[in-house]
């Protein structure tokens, strides 16, 4: 990918300053650095293809009852075993107090639509969801493993999904293309017994919606008033202009571009099975803009992209075309739509990227560990759009507490408290509109969920400790 | 259940006297201690009621690669995660080098059959997948996980399997009723890139077939002249039939007993659907046999009873019809279908049954470990009967190695040797048949599948130590 970006001086300052030492700050770089940056951004893959084949997976099994003798073994298999199989046989929901159903996630795509590499297929798709139940269990607690599905067929694949609930305590839905993937979450978040989450609409949803209102608090401004703009009209940026909607921003004062421009009720190119696409035409952009993102930015005070990665992909002059207090979500990875130095340059005031290693990192990993681990803490059916927003609320309002920031709006992964603050919110949420299979106050919700991730990670570093897990090779 | 066996004096001498102190014997017990045998045979039932609560499930998932901090996640996850990514896209091969998957086996069942319960469903079924993933990882060192399936139709079941391929390195299928147990096993074997192998079939198989060949040693007779019946038409017995005549019984000199009988073929009451049973009416019993159990035992050197448990489902009158130096394999659960003190007063000179508290133990967890661990150690496409009676040999050969007796015929399960040699004998035969993806030699496959299976079991006493494992509550 060419560098297009030229460095420069930095204008606009922030307003408060980074009070931590040590906190990444969105200066100006020099060349050098920036080149260094673009070196940095595919480091990660470097040590990718060195580690992964090193330790032939990220996940195992392990277990977690007794084994003194072989004794043991008839309790845990036949004879003694048939016991909590007829319990269960007479009462269903004692699956998940005899079994590891209670705290077990399926994360499942069919892979046709893996980060940014589209339709690699399942095998290929298999790194990403062993990562990601790698991060389901350290950050959350949550036994979760990979199952990528050998069919595209949304039927196909939404009939599979539900014949896998009996062994699941909630599914999580991953890197599925548009737009099935609306439909295949619809349909079964309506017929599952279980939760249903796609993590690309409703995960990245929550954190930008996160980050969006306490931008908001920043810059003074009542989300209801705002104008939003959004670059993108994929998976992402319908659902994160959903849950904003939940959060408070109004779908008329919304603008989206797909790769042809504006969504307006006149865009006669869109297809019938588009249908969220359509639904924007319909219901936002109600002043009728027509046109460029440039055209749909202008006097916007937030924009969200997510779209191909940067730099370049976002003008530096369409920011400048923004409202004042500019606000700048440029999701893509591994490099942003625009480099946040170079958004500031052109009047950003809050800017925010997917990237670790930059102020604001908007990132799916502060969500879905703890919402599943909320909603599986009171076995909760399904996980609701109140129960979303619930956790949008309580990760802002994390960084809140731990004092805003324009370059603070989110907290940080490391943060970990957020985790079973958003456990504590989503288990609530879901006791109060009576999804919750068992009810539980806010104190042992929070003791609870603080437990499990606590001892996910202690387990980490203990079987690090061991030589169980190796240390990784020099590279 | 009534006691219905007297116990009485002992008249049948074993041949070689026990070698090995604290070895369980056969003698004739005391009244009281046949009380106490009925009890210790229900008292692993009652602390499964105690500890499967406790535990809230007997399998975890746990890290096994490196997490310093939360950078790591860069290589983990997105963005590094990509490259293998696109590496497995451009061969698929290669998702066994950067995934688990090489090491990962799904124990797959609808819970039609679930041990000797019947049809009580995938839910009530998940105790014994959870239980039998914990002896995958336990004994061969191999990461599998339950999946339960909430389908009943062998079509869809089947569809269903081979969608989650991509994922797997392995199938185990388990506790599907019959006939379609057989179909099913039979279309995935024939339709999957992977091994699939359905441990009610050819695990029992295997473990009786290994003792039966050893018990002929002992009494000097050779498998192609024995006489065998077996009572009880199930899967498990079809099956031992089978891989007994793979190991050099013969067809017509077997006689198979159903609930109506002997399988002869002038039996018009079996219906079409039961392919294996007509096949049995067809190829076994060549002195055409017609009768009751009594009948197929007349004269018989062997039997395997695979039936209703006991004690009283095989009659002393029964084995007295046998020929000399009768082998008795009494194989249900709890109890087995006659106490073995019984089958030696009227004649047995061999008992094997399915408890670990009586010699000669026949238990499925003595093959599928070992088998899966060279399965998957040489990557082989399938598990071929040439694999299976590889299995039986090395299994027979362990046991022979340490010195065989009337009362060890088998491997007890903690001469855990036989783990690695099974997965030396399967990977060997894997490679000789042209099955296998990668070629290792006798030492290599027996180092690793040592290694692996040390790693298991020493990790399971790490995490007991380290509390991660509690101890079992007090009952």
């Amino acid at each position: 990918m060419a560098k297009k970006s030229k460095p420069a001086k930095r204008k606009v300052a922030t307003r408060t300053p980074a009070k931590k030492a040590g906190k990444p700050k969105t200066k100006a770089p020099t060349k050098a650095s920036v080149d260094q940056m673009l070196k940095k951004a595919y480091e990660p893959a470097r040590l990718a293809m060195v580690y992964h084949p090193f330790y032939e997976g990220k996940i195992e099994i392990t277990p977690k009852c007794v084994v003194r003798d072989f004794n043991d073994f008839a309790i845990w298999y036949t004879p003694g075993v048939a016991e909590p199989c007829k319990a269960i046989n007479k009462n269903k929901e004692l699956s998940y107090v005899h079994t590891n159903r209670w705290n077990t996630v399926g994360v499942i795509s069919d892979g046709t639509r893996v980060l940014g590499l589209g339709d690699i297929g399942p095998e290929a798709a298999m790194p990403v969801m062993e990562g990601k139940s790698l991060l389901f269990k350290y950050l959350g607690g949550v036994d979760a493993f990979p199952l990528c599905l050998g069919t595209k067929d949304p039927e196909e694949f939404i009939k599979t999904v539900k014949y896998l609930q009996p062994s699941l305590g909630g599914i999580n839905l991953e890197d599925i293309s548009q737009p099935k993937c609306f439909y295949i979450l619809k349909r079964l978040r309506e017929e599952c017994e279980i939760p249903v989450w796609h993590d690309d609409q409703q995960g990245t949803g929550t954190i930008v919606s996160a980050g969006a209102i306490n931008a908001a608090k920043m810059v003074g401004k009542k989300p209801s008033q705002m104008k939003a703009a959004f670059i993108g009209a994929g998976a992402a940026n319908i659902a994160i202009s959903r849950i904003m909607q939940l959060s408070g921003f109004k779908w008329k004062n919304m603008v989206m571009c797909d790769s042809k421009g504006a969504l307006h009720p006149d865009r006669e190119d869109i297809k019938a099975e588009f249908r969220e696409k359509l639904f924007m035409c319909e219901h936002s952009n109600k002043k009728g803009v027509v046109g460029t993102p440039a055209d749909a930015m202008k006097g916007a005070d937030i924009v969200v992209a997510a779209s191909k990665p940067g730099p370049g992909t976002l003008k530096p002059d369409w920011i400048k075309g923004m409202a004042d207090d500019a606000i700048v979500f440029a999701t893509a990875n591994p490099i942003p739509e625009i480099w946040p130095w170079e958004a500031k340059e052109a009047g950003a005031k809050i800017v925010a990227t997917g990237r670790s290693d930059f102020p604001n990192q908007v990132n799916n990993s502060l969500g879905f560990p703890g919402i599943f681990r909320g909603t599986l803490d009171v076995k909760a059916k399904t996980i609701s759009d109140t129960m979303c927003l619930a956790a949008v609320l309580e990760i802002a309002k994390t960084a809140e507490d731990n004092g805003l920031r324009d370059d603070y709006i989110v907290p940080s992964m490391d943060e970990w408290e957020v985790f079973p603050r958003e456990a504590v919110a989503v288990g609530l949420a879901a006791i109060n509109e009576g999804l919750a299979r068992e009810k539980h106050s806010r104190k042992e919700l929070y003791d609870k969920a603080e437990s499990v991730i606590r001892r996910a990670r202690n387990q980490t570093k203990y079987l690090m400790k061991g030589k169980y897990i190796l240390p990784p090779p020099k590279v």
